[in-house]
């Protein structure tokens, strides 16, 4: 095996050589994966003139955004039935492709199915996709140039392995694989059903049942509403507590063009974090309602974006509980003492845990210990950088433009055109940033800030919109930069990326996004009133405020 | 038959006349139908000493309430799987009968037609009901005392008719019956099923379909909604558009809760109007989601209460479409121009015309152009007022408060406590009446401001709260019913109505609806922030509204 190892690094460098004489492509890169990340990955790799081979497992592009009625093998969170995305369709854009103006605010999974193969066939990535063929391992060669041993299978049996050689290598394969079962005295013994939200498919499952679901994220959300109105009953243990955060906000906006560099970037995050309870308990008041968090939103706390929650627990269809303790042959007991009992079905939405088992642990260190990424991307113990990781976070907001960034980071890395730090800054990002996970969350989540941490992807390439040469030559464009939603085309307006589009698709982004629902125009606007009412109006509020006060 | 009208005549005063003498009971009264209305009907009418006989056509009390899987004989509207009440539990609970804590904010519909069962079992009402009888119809008798004969069936052969006589009559059979299509060229040759909310039961119907709903008021709302989580496609047509009432307002309060006569009684309409527009928008902005109204609320637009239509607009699971001028064969033509094709099936959601034909139509006269009833309640072309109509109205907010009161307000009329004012003030408020119901619909619709119309009525039996002589020996309870919510309680503590528990009712009632959420306690809060970070705070709004208006 070392002796053809040998021999194949012999002839790739003599194919090297002739390629760079004759200016045929640059070094190879092999990307796992073909769901968000790897997609975009490919893209920026073809632009860096990279030797692109994209391995995905299955056969289909889209990774978890592609619906199947049955999981896939080995397929970590996948879209269900009912999945519709937390982001507004121009905040989770890529920077390059605006979605289209008939696509809703928020896309149904199948939506945003059909983005992504349009974005694939409008740029040509699927040629670089070789389907059905999961990377086994990857394993460093050990030379000078950093490059990579991937050993690929395209069937279940052993002796179909085949061994491939590239210069560079970017893991797209997701990271969140195996779902998570906390461990609740008593499961063994429980009678009903009980599933997680990994085999999750369609509300249908939950029919003529009594169902719990447990957890306080999104999908738990998911998985509460639908059970809410598809069961028989439905519960939702919610542990610690939660913030519901609708899609819809201040004046039907949708809720993550608050992402705006003034607020996330400027402002303190803990004032932003106030503001947000007080938004969020405007719309129902959480404590009324059960879900009250221990915990701030961005300071610890689980979040669910979700705009149906409060209507299924107003209306009873769903009631908030506290922790499970125990689970009893056809119940549960719960931390305040109480019992549920006619559980028919448990649904665990309680995540998943990282794994990158096809690769040697000593390159990829992801645990809820230890991180060995610098800014989530790069094994900062690799002596040459040439694999990079792309999508292994989580965040509030689109993850996307994050992957995004991270993609054409890693290309033009290993392009030459962006350098890394030294290894001592590099460490010393993967320590604050544990520090601050374990200020915040009690351990070490990989749960970073959307924007300060996408821009400091960007500042590291070049793409952060410069507000200051902006201010001079498009004065309105670097105020949208500042004060307006932070769409990704912004990325595109200055620096290496930069587009001539760009500029068009940053104002036309607004419109795009609010004016999709826009599908009827009433004939006339009933009058807002006249400078007259004002007076009245101030009086009428006052007398507003007195009447809350006074129950 | 007259000769045995004059018998029956002669047979009655004798034992009217034996009856008083041996004080043995009061007048007699014939309730028509079991629902709400009807169940508070006998209620009122046996606090009165007045003998009862309600007559059901259906097998169970709870009228529109009461679920069947199919639509019954001669039923208008009635409960479909998904409904839920669109006031809160204590602003539609009847006044000496609290709905027990842990039913949830909003009822659904079994929670309700529960609710109802309760209050008959508990006030022993059901024995006063003749089931499975229905009134053919009803003619004054034309004697002195305003008598009724009431002819009676209990089978659908005329054979099976019986007739009875009464003092008195109160008419609760619900007004709206028969289900309004509207006309619109080319729906005859429409492919596509046709229905009518009227028979709307479960929203599996739309599974798989593309649904188009007509219509901009609750049963859209709700029909438009079920379609968007059920079928494969939904639009609603909202004609002249509508305002969209969220069940939650402002802090998870009951939208409801803003029923309080600082503002309903006491602030001009026309602000509250405004205040109004303006929450309805910030939830978001209806315009930009297509539903945009062309005329105020509470001044002539249609309403929605909803709290899920958003979402399904956002997400695309619903689109909102302009006024349908002509059907085709599988579609329709808009007003806008466009067309809507591939439609399966359609769905009118466009209410109900008032039906009293078992009524001499001399006595009722309720249409879309005229009216003769005092308050909706007293024919007042009658001599004697020994006939009443309950529940012939349609409000924003709860119906139940006000058929209690007009219940008793008839009771009392009947055993002589209350007076009605001379026929020309009578007549007066029916001119007013028509009058504004066409400046504000541009036609007769029956549909009144709630609280100013349920306290008139209260103001007719004395129990209406007086908060003047409450100020001086119970303050706190005078600012309760001048600033906080209405709730039905108040009428129970002054004036003829009085009970001893409806203190504790209505300091309750608050914690009875909002905390029957609370199913959860946080072991821990957050913090709120602390004073010095106002001033941070106060900047960070600043640049919001910045962020908001440089989009």
């Amino acid at each position: 095996m070392k002796q053809k190892d040998a021999m194949s690094t012999i002839v790739w460098r003599f194919i090297n050589i002739v390629a760079s004489k004759y200016e045929m492509t640059g070094k190879s890169v092999c990307i796992i994966g073909a769901g968000v990340s790897g997609l975009v990955a490919i893209k920026a790799c073809l632009e860096e003139k990279l030797q692109v081979t994209c391995y995905e497992q299955h056969d289909k592009l889209g990774g978890v955004w592609y619906y199947t009625e049955e999981v896939r093998p080995n397929q970590g969170p996948s879209a269900y039935a009912t999945l519709v995305t937390n982001s507004s369709k121009d905040m989770m854009a890529f920077s390059d492709y605006p979605m289209p103006p008939q696509y809703p605010p928020y896309l149904p999974w199948e939506k945003f199915t059909e983005y992504l193969q349009n974005y694939a066939d409008h740029f040509n990535l699927a040629k670089h996709i070789t389907f059905n063929t999961k990377v086994v391992s990857v394993d460093p060669v050990e030379d000078k140039e950093g490059r990579w041993k991937v050993c690929v299978s395209n069937g279940d049996s052993k002796s179909e392995f085949e061994t491939k050689f590239f210069d560079h290598v970017i893991v797209c394969a997701g990271f969140f694989k195996n779902p998570v079962i906390p461990e609740i005295p008593g499961l063994q013994n429980f009678k009903g059903k009980v599933m997680h939200t990994h085999s999750y498919r369609s509300p249908e499952v939950f029919k003529d049942k009594t169902v719990l679901v447990i957890g306080n994220a999104n999908s738990a959300s998911d998985a509460a509403t639908d059970a809410a109105t598809y069961a028989k009953k439905a519960y939702v243990s919610i542990g610690d507590g939660t913030w519901v955060l609708s899609r819809s906000a201040q004046q039907g906006l949708p809720r993550d063009f608050m992402l705006r560099r003034v607020l996330m970037n400027f402002a303190p995050q803990s004032v932003v974090s106030r503001i947000l309870m007080k938004d969020c308990n405007t719309r129902f008041n959480h404590e009324a309602f059960g879900l009250q968090s221990t915990q701030r939103p961005m300071y610890g706390s689980a979040v669910m974006v979700n705009d149906e929650i409060s209507y299924k627990i107003i209306s009873g269809k769903l009631q908030v509980k506290a922790t499970v303790v125990e689970f009893t042959e056809h119940g549960v007991k719960l931390e305040d003492g109480s019992t549920l009992d006619g559980i028919d079905m448990v649904c665990f939405a309680t995540g998943f845990k990282v794994d990158f088992s096809f690769m040697n642990e000593q390159i990829l260190k992801v645990t809820n210990k230890e991180i060995n990424l610098y800014k989530m991307v790069w094994p900062i113990e690799q002596r040459v950088p040439s694999i990079a990781v792309v999508g292994c976070f989580s965040t509030v907001g689109a993850h996307t433009p994050i992957m995004e960034l991270q993609s054409y980071w890693a290309a033009r890395v290993f392009s030459g055109k962006c350098k890394l730090p030294p290894k001592t800054d590099m460490k010393k990002w993967i320590d604050e940033t544990i520090e601050t996970q374990i200020k915040n969350y009690g351990k070490l989540k990989i749960k970073l800030h959307q924007l300060p941490y996408r821009d400091s992807i960007a500042e590291e390439i070049g793409a952060l919109p410069n507000i200051k040469s902006l201010l001079l030559r498009d004065p309105a464009m670097a105020m949208r930069c500042f004060f307006g939603p932070a769409f990704p085309y912004q990325y595109r307006l200055t620096g290496p990326l930069a587009i001539d589009a760009a500029r068009d698709y940053c104002i036309n982004a607004y419109d795009n996004t609010v004016n999709a629902t826009k599908t009827r125009i009433a004939r006339t606007k009933p009058g807002s009133g006249n400078v007259g009412l004002i007076l009245f109006i101030f009086l009428a509020i006052i007398a507003v405020i007195l009447a809350i006060l006074i129950r």
